[in-house]
C-alpha cells in the first residue's frame, strides 16, 4: 500500500540542496500538509506514495524555493524615485524626506503586496525584511502567504512610526509578542545599525530577542565611512563594538558587512551570525567589496539579500545571485571562487540557516516545510543542457536562468503561483494604487525642488546633526554671575571654549523654508589671539518638536554643512529674501551638572548692542531622557544666576528681525 | 495634404537616444521603407504623416534597438559547457579542443540563428561578431533579418576553419569582398588579438581592413598578464604594441581594454578606436576591472557587449547595461559614475558609433535605418513610475526593465518580433539541434575526461607551447665535427645551454594519448657544476601535422607544464601502463644560420647507452615559413657533419621502446 499525500510531484529534476546536494533525474517528491515527506528517485517516491494530486512537472526543475536574506520589501513604491546619487543626497535629499512624509500602515501595506507578488513572480519564498510599520508588513506578507522574517526598525533618529526609539522598542514587543508562533511569519527586531542606535538601544534590541529566542536583525560595515567612525567614537570597528554592547547574545543577521576583516570574520563566526551580501547595492552605492569567499571559507553562513528597490532597483534573486558569482571571482582574483551550486546554496539552505529558519526551509528535506518552486530551463537562451558533469544544472541556474523561467511557487504546502498565473491578486489595481502614490510623492518633491534644503544638499551634503537638544536660555544683566557659578564645585567643566563670531542669516518669504545661517567661527586661544576659523552653514528649521515646562524646547531640525563658498556665493545661490547680521563673543563651556552632560554658552551680543545671554542645551535621544533633561537645564539656568523671568524661547535671529527683543516677556 | 509612410508609430514614450536625449511623450515616429523619416510630438508627427500601417504603441516605450558590441554568437551551442575554471584550464581543457573537434559551418549556422532569436527577444538590433567562418555566421544572420558587424578571426594557431593564418586571411578577404554592399552585414576581419596574432597578421589584417573601409575588430588588454606579457617580450604595453603593428590604420572595435593607462586611453582616442566593455565576462573571468568612466571622460567611444555565451552565459543586454551602471560605480568609488543614461547611450548611439556605423543606426534620427524596440515598462517589477525628472525614464530602463519586457523589434524597416512572437522561425527544431550538439560534446569531453592532457589540465593548467616546431634530427657518431662547425663563421650563437638531463617517459595503452614525459633539467655552468635544476612535465602528442622532405617533421601538440609534485605523485596519478628512463647529456645552442634561427641539441644519450644525436628546431607560425625553414633545417643539419642516412623521425622514447634502434632506417 502506498501513502496518501497531498501533492506527488514527478517528472521533475529535483535539486534538494540538503548538504550533499543530491539530485535525482526523473525525481519526486511528496508533500502532506504544510511539510515534504520525502524527495527521491521518481520511481522510489511512486512506489512509497500516490497524491492526491499528482503533478507531472514535465521535466522542469523542482528545487527550494529561493531565499532573499535581506530586503525592505515596503520600498517597491520608492523603486526609481532617486538613482546615480551619492549616498547623502539620495539619504538626506530624498529618501528620508520622503520616508517620514508619506511612510504609513497604508503605504506599508501596499509596497508588501507589490513586493510579494514580484518575489513570488522570481522564485522567492521566504525573505527577511526590515522597514517601519513592521507588523503591517507581516499581515500583508501572510495573506499573500510567503514565508518571512519581519524585523521591526529601531533607530536613534525619529522614524516615520515613533517618535522616539523607546516607541519603537514597544512596537517591536507587541509585534513580536502577538506573531511569535505565527505558521509563515517570524516576527524580529531590528536596531538599524550600530551608527544609528544608542548603547541603550542596542542593549535593549538585544535582550528583547534573547528573552522572546527571536532573530535581530541589523546593518554592519556598510562603508568604510562608518567603520572609521567607529574607530573614533569607540576606539575599535564595528564587530567588536557590536559585541561589547551584547548584540551577539542574541541569533544575529547582519546585513552587509562590506568592511570586515579575518578577526572580525571570526567573532561572527564564534557568536554564529548570518550575514546577507548584498551585492547589487554594494556596487550601485559604491560601498566597497565584501570578502564573501573568505567569509565561506571561514565557515559563515551567508545568504544573498537584494536589499530594497530604491537601491537595487529590483528584487530579482536570479540576477542577485549571478552577481554574487560573478563578483566574488573579481574581487578574489580567482574564476573559481564561489561556484555555481555555492552561490545557488546561499540562496536556499545556507539563507535559510542565516536567518536562523534552517530547521524549517532552504531544502527539500523530510520533514521541512514544502516551500518549491518550479523552474522551465527548456527555453532558447537556457540551451542547450549538457549533461557530463552533474554540477551543470547549478551552472545553467546561475549563469543563465531568468527569474521569468520559473513558472510555479508553493509555499508552505500551499499554491502560490501555477504556470506564472498569481489567482485571485488583481496586480493592475495595485499598480494603479502604487502611480497614485508616485504621483503624490512627485508633487511634494517637485515642491522641495525649491527648498533651501534640497539645495543645500545638492551643493555640499548636509548632514543632519545627529541629535535632538533640549535648550534653554535666557537674558542676564552681565556676565559675572554666571562666571562665578560656572566655576563653583557644583559644576564640573569638561572643557572651555572661546569664539568671536559672526553670523549672517538668510531669511526667506516662506518661514516654512526655515533660515540658512552662514558662521565664521573665530577660535579665541588663551592670550585671547585668533587660533584658527571655521565657516559653516546651518539650516535652523522652522519645526520645534516639543516645548516643555519651564520654556525649555527640544529642537531637531538642524541640518549642518562646512561652507566652502563664499558669503557672496552662498547669496546668490539661496537668493533670500532678507538678510540679517549678528557678531557676538561667546564663551561655551561643556559642563557635568547634576549628573547630566550640557553645554553652556554665554554669548554677549556686540551687533546689534543686544547684551548678555545665556544658553544650555544638552542633546537626547529619547523621550524621558528629554523631560529629565528638561528639568535639570531649568535648573542650571537659575544655577549660573538667569532669573525665570528672563527666559526666552526665541533664537537671536528672532530678537532682531522681528523687532521684539523689547517685547520678549515669557 | 499628409505624406504616406509605410509605418506610423504612436502613442508611444518615445526615446529617440539622440544626442540632446530628446523625448516625446506622447510621441510619434513614422518609417518608410528601411529608414526613419522622423520621431517627434505624436500631433506634430500625426499632422504630417499618415501610415499605410499605424501602430498605437499603448503607452510603450520605443526607442532604438539595442547594440551588443562584443560577441562570438554561435557559442551558444556552448553556453554552460564548463564554468567557475581558470582560463587556461577553460580554454585549453574545454573550449580549444571542442572547438577543434565540433566547429563547422552548421554549427556556425545553428549557433548563430539560436543567438539571433535569443538577442531579438532581448532587444537586440545589432551585434558585433567574431568568429570561425565568419560567412556562415553573416549568412544566418543576414536570413533572421539583424543588423551585424561580421568578422572573421584570423589566429597564428590553426583555427576550426585554417590551418595557417594565410588561409583565415584569404576567407576574411573573400568574405569581405562578397559581403561589401549587404543591406545589414557589415563585413570586416578580426585579428584575434596582438598576443595571438604574429606581427604579419597584424600588418596584413589592417591592410585588408583600410583596403576595403571596413572595420577591424580585435581583444585589447583583456588580462594583466598579457600586458606584463606585451611587455617582456615588445618593451611595451598591448595599445602601444598595436599602434607599432600599424593597426590603428583601420576603424578599430577593441574588446575587453581592461588593463589600459591613461596614455593608452588618449591612444585610442586620437585613433577614433571603439571599445567594447564586457562587464561579465571580466568578471566571471576575473579578468580585473575596465577602467570605463576614465575611457567615457576622455570621449572615447564605449560600446557595451555581452561576450560569448560561455563567459556570460547569456547574451541579454538588460543585464550586462545594468551591470555596466552598478560595476562603474564601485570601481570609481563614485556612486554618480555612468548614470543611467550614459548606460543607455553606451548600448544604442555610442555603441553604433564604437563599431563605425554610427551614421545608419544607434538613435531615432532622420535618415538613420529603422531599428526599432517597444518596451512595455508597465508591469509589477518596473513600477511606479516618478514624472518629476526626464531622467527617470532612463533609471527605469538600466535598473529595473527586464529583457522580457521587450516586446516589438524591427531592423531595417521590416518586423522580427511582434508581440514576443517571433514567426516562423521553430524555436523547438533549433533546440533540437543543440541538444544534439551537446549530447555529442557530452560523449567527446567524458571521453577526453580520461585523457592525459585533461588530467594534465586539471592539477596544474598545462600551457600549449606556442609554437609549431620544424624540427630534423640525426645520429652522429660523435660531436666533434658538430662543435667544430658550429664555432665556424657560418653560425651566429645567440646564446649556449648546457643541461644533464634524466627523463622518466610514462606510457599508455592508448596511443592516441600521447606519452607524458617528467623531467629533471640539471642546468651545467661553465665550471662543470650545476647551478640549478628545473623540473617539468611535457605531454607529447601523437599527432604529427605534416612531414616535409629530408624527413623534416611539423609537430604541434606539445603541452608544458610545470611539476611542482613528486614522480612517485604523477606515477600514481596518471597511472601510466609502462615506463621508460632516459638520461642523457645535453649541449644546447640559440644559433642563426642562413638568416633563420634555430635550436641545435647535441645529445649524448648515457641511459642507454644509445651515443650522440643532433636535432635542429625552429618555431614556426605559417605554412610558407614552415616550408622555407624545413628546406634551411636539413641544410643545417648536413652542415653540422650529419650524413642523410642517418636522419631519423622517432623520438627517443620511440627508439627505446620499441627496441628499433638498431632497425631504425630512413
Amino acid at each position: 500500500m502506498t501513502t496518501k499525500v497531498d501533492y506527488l510531484f514527478t517528472n521533475a529534476i529535483v535539486l534538494t540542496m540538503d548538504e550533499e546536494l543530491n539530485q535525482y533525474e526523473p525525481g519526486a517528491v511528496a508533500v502532506k500538509a504544510d511539510s515534504i515527506l520525502e524527495a527521491g528517485p521518481e520511481s522510489q517516491i511512486k512506489n512509497k506514495y500516490s497524491g492526491t494530486e499528482t503533478i507531472d512537472c514535465g521535466g522542469k526543475i523542482l528545487m527550494p524555493g529561493l531565499i532573499n536574506a535581506h530586503t525592505h520589501v515596503p520600498m517597491t513604491l520608492l523603486r526609481g524615485l532617486a538613482d546615480d546619487l551619492r549616498l547623502d543626497v539620495w539619504l538626506l535629499g530624498y529618501m528620508m524626506p520622503v520616508e517620514r512624509e508619506f511612510v504609513s500602515p497604508d503605504f506599508v501595506r501596499l509596497g508588501t503586496q507589490i513586493a510579494c507578488l514580484e518575489l513570488i513572480r522570481s522564485g522567492v519564498t521566504c525573505f527577511a525584511d526590515m522597514y517601519y510599520f513592521e507588523e503591517h508588513v507581516a499581515q500583508a506578507t501572510a495573506e499573500i502567504g510567503l514565508r518571512a522574517v519581519c524585523s521591526q526598525t529601531v533607530l536613534k533618529f525619529p522614524a516615520p512610526d515613533a517618535d522616539f526609539y523607546e516607541e519603537s522598542l514597544e512596537l517591536g514587543r507587541d509585534f513580536i509578542e502577538r506573531w511569535k508562533d505565527h505558521e509563515l511569519i517570524v516576527p524580529s527586531i531590528a536596531p538599524h545599525a550600530p551608527y544609528t542606535c544608542t548603547e541603550e538601544i542596542l542593549h535593549a534590541a538585544a535582550e528583547l530577542a534573547v528573552e522572546f529566542d527571536v532573530p535581530l536583525l541589523t546593518h554592519f560595515a556598510e562603508t568604510a565611512l562608518e567603520v572609521e567612525k567607529s574607530r573614533d567614537e569607540h576606539g575599535m570597528p564595528v564587530i567588536p563594538y557590536a559585541k561589547k554592547q551584547n548584540l551577539f547574545d542574541a541569533k544575529v543577521l547582519a546585513a552587509h558587512c562590506v568592511h570586515i576583516d579575518e578577526g572580525e570574520i571570526h567573532t561572527l563566526l564564534h557568536h554564529n551570525v548570518g550575514v546577507a551580501h548584498n551585492p547589487t547595492s554594494n556596487l550601485k552605492l559604491a560601498s566597497g567589496y565584501a570578502p564573501v569567499s573568505k567569509m565561506i571559507e571561514a565557515g559563515l553562513n551567508v545568504g544573498i539579500g537584494t536589499d530594497g528597490t530604491a537601491s537595487n532597483n529590483d528584487l530579482d534573486m536570479f540576477e542577485e545571485i549571478r552577481l554574487a558569482a560573478f563578483l566574488a571571482k573579481s574581487v578574489s582574483g580567482d574564476p573559481t571562487s564561489l561556484p555555481a551550486h555555492t552561490a545557488l546554496e546561499m540562496a536556499t539552505r545556507t539563507g535559510a540557516k542565516a536567518l536562523h529558519i534552517g530547521d524549517i526551509t532552504g531544502s527539500l528535506e523530510p520533514g521541512k516545510r514544502a516551500d518549491i518552486i518550479l523552474i522551465d530551463i527548456s527555453r532558447l537562451h537556457n540551451s542547450p543542457r549538457f549533461h557530463r558533469d552533474p554540477g551543470s544544472i547549478y551552472s545553467q541556474l546561475v549563469y543563465a536562468t531568468k527569474s521569468s523561467d520559473v513558472s510555479d511557487v508553493m509555499v508552505n504546502g500551499k499554491w502560490l503561483m501555477r504556470e506564472r498565473d498569481l489567482g485571485t491578486w488583481d496586480e493592475s489595481d495595485l499598480l494603479a494604487q502604487a502611480e497614485d502614490y508616485a504621483h503624490r510623492i512627485d508633487s511634494f518633491l517637485v515642491q522641495r525642488e525649491q527648498s533651501i534644503l534640497s539645495k543645500l544638499v545638492a551643493i555640499g551634503g548636509a548632514l543632519q546633526e545627529e541629535s535632538f537638544e533640549v535648550q534653554a536660555k535666557a537674558r542676564i544683566s552681565d556676565d559675572t554671575k554666571a562666571i562665578e557659578a560656572i566655576q563653583s564645585p557644583e559644576i564640573e567643566i569638561l572643557y572651555p571654549r572661546h569664539y568671536h563670531e559672526y553670523d549672517t542669516y538668510f531669511l526667506f518669504e516662506d518661514p516654512q523654508q526655515g533660515t540658512l545661517r552662514y558662521r565664521e567661527d573665530e577660535f579665541i586661544d588663551k592670550d585671547g589671539q585668533v587660533s584658527n576659523v571655521r565657516y559653516r552653514l546651518t539650516l535652523i528649521g522652522p519645526v520645534r518638536e516639543h516645548q516643555f515646562p519651564s520654556d525649555v524646547l527640544l529642537s531637531r531640525s538642524r541640518f549642518l554643512a562646512p561652507a566652502h563658498h563664499s558669503l557672496r556665493f552662498y547669496r546668490e545661490y539661496f537668493n533670500p529674501s532678507g538678510e540679517v547680521f549678528i557678531e557676538k563673543d561667546r564663551r561655551r563651556w561643556r559642563v557635568l551638572f547634576q549628573g547630566t552632560e550640557f553645554y553652556v554658552n554665554l554669548d554677549r551680543l556686540d551687533q546689534p548692542e543686544l547684551g548678555y545671554f545665556l544658553e544650555v542645551k544638552s542633546r537626547t535621544w529619547s523621550r524621558r531622557d528629554a523631560e529629565h533633561k528638561a528639568q535639570v537645564a531649568t535648573r542650571l539656568v537659575e544655577f549660573l544666576g538667569a532669573s525665570p523671568e528672563e527666559r526666552l524661547t526665541k533664537d537671536y535671529i528672532e530678537l532682531v528681525d522681528l523687532g521684539e527683543l523689547n517685547k520678549e516677556k515669557t
